[in-house]
């Protein structure tokens, strides 16, 4: 059992982005499941397309995106629901000043990145 | 994949809860291990002491509450982060004018609730 508080949890720099941080809420060691993190993008910062081998939940925070997910782009922002089966290329860009939060919902199993674009 | 908004999601009354609602965001039958909900409790709504057959995974997204995780007591407000494991006993009590507000995901397992007060 575990109360945290959001701004407590260590914060680390995504490698494959551009300005863009993440936190582990609960991890694989806590929850046996899936394990919740948050994904903070600041203003300017991407993420660049690529693909998981397991799917994403995601819950739009705060701040505004575009999104590609597949063949599709969409704009995003607060209370926007995301799903994203496994393989499915996304990527992601911050639009305006505020950096854009999502949490990010992903099973405890095997998981690889592959950017796509250079 | 889905994109959806928050409020666009079908919204129903919780039995076992008073002035409670919930949504499921994204369901077993898209997300193959775990679904994503949003509880809703309206102001002097609240939720007795249960256990549930799964864990939860819960991000509060706005509004206060007294929050009962086995023996603990825990004043919950936006962006608390909450791990309940399996079969602990849990309850909720909003507080002040606002509803609470929070996420909850669990994995696509049989899940059974058992009310612990009367």
């Amino acid at each position: 059992m575990s109360v945290k508080d959001l701004n407590e949890v260590k914060k680390e720099k995504v490698a494959a982005g551009k300005n863009t941080f993440f936190q582990v809420l609960i991890g694989a060691d806590e929850g046996p499941n899936f394990a919740m993190r948050r994904f903070i993008i600041e203003p300017g910062g991407s993420m660049p397309r690529h693909t998981n081998l397991v799917e994403h939940e995601q819950f739009v925070l705060r701040g505004k995106a575009k999104v590609g997910i597949g063949d599709q782009v969409y704009e995003m922002s607060a209370n926007k629901v995301v799903y994203i089966p496994a393989g499915i290329p996304h990527w992601y860009e911050t639009k305006g000043d505020e950096p854009f939060e999502f949490l990010c919902i992903i099973p405890n199993k095997p998981d690889k990145i592959e950017i796509m674009d250079s």
